[in-house]
């Protein structure tokens, strides 16, 4: 006599109690068991392995039948062809949700594969169960304790993610933890044959922990219902979309991946246009559009101001912004008059780009004095401060030091700014730059200052953040 | 009673002396006579400094004009204002090359800045004295021990660069280290009063320890010169050219950084089409295309098998391959079939991408096992093997071991291959895991294979290598 909103995914994320059918007696630290224990999962867990009597402390049990407890969540661990028996099982037990593990379903491209998914996915739905998968890794929920990757970090962030992919939720979560940007929720769904990028997306479009979606699919069941949620869900919060396979021969790969129909290239740009997500072509791109939505202001325009050493990184920098549908303008005569009194010497443009004086200090000199002339300035929208490590000079012991002091100074004088501010903060590959450059984007990234491996990936960040805005400006 | 070819560019990458006006006395270690010294520099190195008697052990001079010995090779360390005195008094002492370091010339766009540069470079060409810059680094040449950073390395290689901008030279050399590539020389040039891109890319085509040429370039003092060079050096040698301020403000900020009338675009394209001379846009493309260049067998044609762990990930890396302008075509039925014998799990794609069993086991043995039979495959070109570090699991101590042995593995097993092949070997941000792409890294690029930081930027090179080829081939 359950409720029907017992079944909801609020409750598939907070599960009261998980049964692992398959549980792991070797190595069972990295196994399933192993990874709901040491991430804190509050809930009952019940191991299912005839083989041995506890595993990690835990009673085992050798049937799901014989569990005493009532069993909300299951997680099948378990090659593909005994799926169905279990899934009779689930349904006798009374199980709610079902996430299906193993691999070998219509992905494959048999009419066996195809046969075993649709009878699971029909066992399923005439059993009151919510089925998640076949072919995938599950839920990563940082506040309810569940995870598919033992390594994943226990900080709660603003962020969901719904991915098609396993291997792409891993890389994202691992992106982002690089730049101090964390989960609300993630769940990789394989091949959907019943809860499908919609279903999460409606789910957390009206989640209030969820600040940002971002979503890797491959093919979608129903196109028009997923068009609506991602239109729904732009209202509310941002949407950050990888549409995999829309190439000739990718579609092709996500049919082996995921047995996903990728659809056609014209309807998913209009999709785009209309619906107001943000596409992105990588996870890294993921990553970095996220970053942005969260730490950079709404700029007014798309007029970026650069400022950093190296004058011919200067010049490949406005280039690579203007390429990126950005404007680097001179500033306005006014700015460049007040600039010269900052920056006197020779050589260094003051026209925008703007080049500090040489060395950290001189970087730190132009923070404190120079950007506040930047950020007045009438012709620019937008600060992008580029640091080439190397070109500040001296692989040095202090190296590290210095650039930490700088970047203090760059978070201070950030706070009193009114323009948006984005730092593109690379270097070449002696270990003692990389060291002082995780050092810097530490400093930054913890101070709130969206910080990039590039200007490349800076500005094609800062192109599609502008166009966003511009986009919820018209809907409004 | 000098002959004319003591002044070939030979004699200026190679002087048998050189002074140095205005030698610093305060941290002499990281000026330029601690560089020379450091670096080894076998010639005779006279600081000249009225305010010292010796620098680092060596005698000072008050002024050019009393070194009593030869001077082939001057450089000025002085204020601008200063240099039309001094480079009089090298005249008159029969210097033949004369570096002007200092800034504050034609680039600052004032008159007096203007002028300035055309009375040293009038003093010059009347006193038979080339002249390098001003606003440069100089020259960076391993071989002759001469360098204007004491943290180049110094080791030999057969990549020379000729750069406008020095901070940008910086830049190409260490990311070059990264992956253990190497000059044979490099030139910072700066406004090209007198020397200009042409001059030193002339030199370059017919110097026998260069194997590849890349140019960083504002703009050229003689367009059709520039053309016919750059059409004899692809002739002899690959080259690859940023051209920067191609862009309208990019332009714009040429202008402020070396004075230079950057040309318009439609020129440069024609350029390219017709010379074969290959564009990058970064320094990290470069420095990509050059690794390309020195270790990819030549391709027969543009068709990539993908190889590695996380279907998305094969799936994206599809998409990215075929907007770059390759193909990811199935493999022949051939090869699937035999793929089946190596990979029969379920799940693991066989039709291209294809994805190794699970783990750095799983990598390994496919190396070993599956990587002849992709060379063997009649429907593709290239192998391109992608290392997402993350997917592989575990941050474990043993990660950097696992990926180690593994690499060793593509190592020995890549030497009996046919078909070119590249990696792209990229991880999230762990501490762990970033060890482990380094050790990898080196071990692939010791073994003289290509290593990327993406597929983009991987499939970015084939891309570019592909046409070049053709390029070659349809000339011949």
């Amino acid at each position: 006599m359950r409720a029907k909103t017992d079944q909801s995914l609020e409750r598939m994320f907070h599960p009261a109690s998980i049964a692992i059918i398959g549980a792991s007696a070797d190595a069972p630290e990295t196994g399933w068991v192993g990874r709901l224990l040491n991430f804190g999962y509050k809930g009952n867990i019940f191991p299912v392995n005839p083989k041995v009597n506890s595993i990690l402390g835990l009673k085992t049990y050798s049937s799901i039948g014989e569990i005493s407890y009532p069993v909300e969540y299951a997680i099948l661990n378990i090659p593909a062809r005994f799926t169905p028996y279990v899934m009779r099982d689930c349904v006798a037990k009374g199980v709610k949700f079902v996430h299906c593990y193993a691999a070998g379903f219509s992905e494959t491209g048999t009419e066996a594969g195809k046969q075993l998914e649709a009878e699971i996915t029909k066992i399923a739905k005439q059993g009151g169960i919510r089925l998640l998968g076949p072919n995938c890794m599950g839920i990563y929920s940082p506040r309810s304790g569940m995870t598919f990757d033992e390594d994943f970090p226990k900080e709660k962030g603003g962020v969901a993610f719904i991915s098609q992919s396993g291997a792409e939720a891993s890389r994202l979560v691992f992106l982002c933890q690089d730049v101090d940007l964390y989960f609300n929720k993630v769940v990789s769904y394989g091949n959907a044959a019943d809860l499908d990028a919609t279903d999460f997306l409606e789910y957390v479009t009206q989640d209030a922990g969820t600040k940002i979606v971002a979503i890797y699919v491959e093919g979608v069941n129903n196109g028009p219902r997923f068009f609506t949620a991602a239109g729904k869900c732009v209202e509310k919060k941002p949407l950050v979309i990888v549409k995999a396979g829309l190439t000739e021969n990718g579609a092709g790969a996500a049919i082996s991946h995921t047995a996903s129909m990728t659809g056609v290239k014209t309807v998913w740009d209009a999709f785009f246009k209309q619906t107001g997500a943000i596409p992105a072509q990588t996870m890294d791109e993921v990553a970095d559009i996220v970053q942005g939505l969260m730490r950079v202001k709404k700029p007014r325009g798309r007029r970026v101001a650069i400022i950093g050493r190296g004058g011919g990184i200067g010049v490949v920098a406005t280039d690579i912004c203007e390429r990126a549908g950005l404007q680097v303008p001179p500033f306005s005569a006014e700015t460049r008059r007040r600039l010269l009194q900052v920056i006197p010497e020779a050589g260094a443009g003051v026209r925008n780009p703007v080049e500090p004086k040489i060395g950290m200090e001189g970087a730190t000199e132009f923070y404190l004095k120079g950007l506040p002339i930047v950020d007045a300035d009438s012709e620019t929208d937008i600060i992008l401060i580029h640091m080439a490590i190397d070109v500040y000079g001296g692989h040095t012991p202090e190296l590290t030091q210095n650039i930490t002091e700088s970047t203090y100074a760059l978070c201070a004088a950030v706070d009193s700014l009114n323009k948006p501010i984005v730092v593109a903060l690379f270097t070449g590959g002696h270990s003692d730059t990389i060291e002082a450059v995780r050092a810097a984007r530490k400093i930054l990234t913890a101070a709130g200052i969206a910080v990039y491996s590039g200007v490349e990936a800076a500005s094609r960040v800062l192109s599609k953040i502008c166009h966003y805005y511009r986009f919820l400006e018209k809907v409004d």
